[in-house]
């Protein structure tokens, strides 16, 4: 498919994110389940606002963050999603834009501002999430670039999207949009309380759409509601590929017969896992649409997790490009 | 002055910072002038924020990275400053009131938008600022609250206000009522191209109203157009106190014939010199409100400036009150 002018074009919930410093006590205190993603209403945005310490705000949205991952990489990366037309939307798109990701999808002139998700980061370095979704409640199937995804070797979806009826129809659109095109779909499975509240249209999904998996082990084992080693057993002859994280335990890909298990990259300082997962992502995608090899493709996908977790925020603040080149074993 | 129920109050320019990594070489083909603060119009922004790679928005603003400095440290800080009703300075106002600042200026319902500082930080940690101040030009004497500075031990004003005719009228009324209410006030001398523009003007202020003055070595050399050890012997008699700070080299503070030279703190890590000569005011201040004495306040001010150097952004990451209280030297 070397004739694609896109390697991957993600689709997503266009978000910027607010981080801020917390600790167990105040996370208590604000009734916040911790490392999850949990859906709020602007009313609740604004209260929880108000709570929350001094913030840093950093472009987000975990298929935009992939897509931001494979064009720091050197891949050709699009993205679909929706902000509203006001200062945070300005920010998103020029965050997307500087680095490369076509994004030409219309802002919404009207309706609720740009997401933003408000992120608490404990010392132990876990990050747990608040979204209050605002204009992305506003993506559509009309919003899907047919002509774009048909020039895209993977079309990457978000399982965060699944939550409302027009963008699961925005969903199922993009993938046979791309299958049609004879191109793949990838999906990642987001969050665990997400697979809990869709696991029945999940499996189908993953069963009958979908050519590429990410999951980390909360996600696969919620979706079997089996151990990881049944999963995994599972998932086999469910998808093409399927990619795996475990954390500091590295990650499992699995494609047809092939199981290749991953260690994680050494971390000198773990800060924020903030796009852990999303940056494992870009890593594994921008190695497999490049033709690397599976165990090439999540050393890849490590690296880029070990980066973005060693800083606040979940777009690269290193030179991905150049920590790939150094990485002696990727350079044959 | 221990009945002041705050201890300062800054004036400055209300900005919402945006950091992006940028090398030498980038600079130069934007035209940039390494190390200095330039303003620039709504349109120059617009064009440069459109070449700047991926951002992370902060807080900032010289007077107020200092006032938040100080209340992280556990002391009473208030703020005057204009930015516009809008998102970005929701987060401006957010960020200070959640580090529990007093800044009650009414926000611009009309007119340009809140003020950001587009800021280049390249591999040497040196910044690279260019200012849009959008509604910081609303301010003037009518947002300067005698009440409060009245209120205040130190009145604490960035340099960088003395751009405008009305934000200098809006200074020399906050110097008059603090004056008159038997306060001190303090100036920073912001920016070496700041002096430049101000020279014969910032002597007089100096002379004539100031009793606490801040600056860098080359901003005190480009006051008095001559060599530092002359400047800080021009300095002697002009004002009650001055810290001038010397990068690498740490510090020298003088009041009437005391002189402190104060090392710099260890820097594990440099990142980004932003907001340096704000935290080490910051530090300084709180120690010399405390009632400290001036080697005692020239440490807390390098420890402060220290922490602000080890990460991306002007506004204090750590627990700056925590960091003071391990400093053994501070604790008798």
């Amino acid at each position: 498919m070397a004739d694609c002018p896109i390697d991957v074009a993600g689709i997503g919930n266009a978000i910027v994110d607010v981080l801020a410093h917390a600790d167990d006590a105040q996370l208590g205190a604000l009734g916040l389940t911790k490392g999850v993603m949990t859906l709020i209403d602007a009313q609740q945005a604004d209260v929880l606002y108000a709570k929350m310490g001094p913030g840093l705000e950093c472009s987000g949205g975990s298929a935009a963050n992939t897509v931001a991952g494979i064009a720091a990489l050197g891949g050709k990366a699009a993205y679909i999603g929706k902000v509203k037309n006001d200062q945070l939307g300005q920010v998103f798109r020029h965050d997307l834009h500087s680095q490369g990701v076509t994004f030409e999808t219309a802002a919404a002139a009207a309706g609720p501002p740009t997401a933003r998700c408000l992120i608490f980061v404990t010392p132990d370095a876990q990050r747990t999430m608040q979204t209050y979704l605002g204009a992305c409640v506003e993506l559509g199937p009309d919003d899907i670039d047919g002509d774009l995804l048909a020039a895209a070797q993977v079309t990457y979806l978000e399982g965060y999207l699944w939550d409302r009826p027009e963008a699961k129809a925005a969903f199922r659109k993009a993938a046979t949009v791309a299958h049609a095109a004879g191109r793949q779909v990838a999906l990642s499975l987001s969050d665990p309380f997400c697979v809990e509240r869709h696991r029945a249209e999940f499996r189908q999904l993953v069963s009958e759409h979908i050519d590429i998996l990410f999951a980390n082990e909360a996600e696969i084992t919620s979706l079997f509601q089996t151990d990881f080693d049944d999963a995994i057993r599972q998932l086999k002859g469910h998808v093409t590929v399927a990619a795996v994280t475990r954390g500091a335990k590295g990650s499992v890909v699995l494609s047809g017969d092939d199981v290749v298990v991953q260690a994680a990259e050494p971390v000198a300082q773990l800060v924020d896992t903030t796009g852990a997962g999303d940056l494992y992502a870009a890593g594994f995608l921008y190695g497999y649409t490049q033709g690397r090899d599976l165990a090439a493709a999540a050393r890849l996908g490590g690296i880029c997790a070990a980066e973005i977790i060693s800083h606040f925020g979940a777009r690269p603040a290193a030179d991905l490009a150049g920590l790939v080149a150094a990485a002696p074993l990727l350079t044959v």
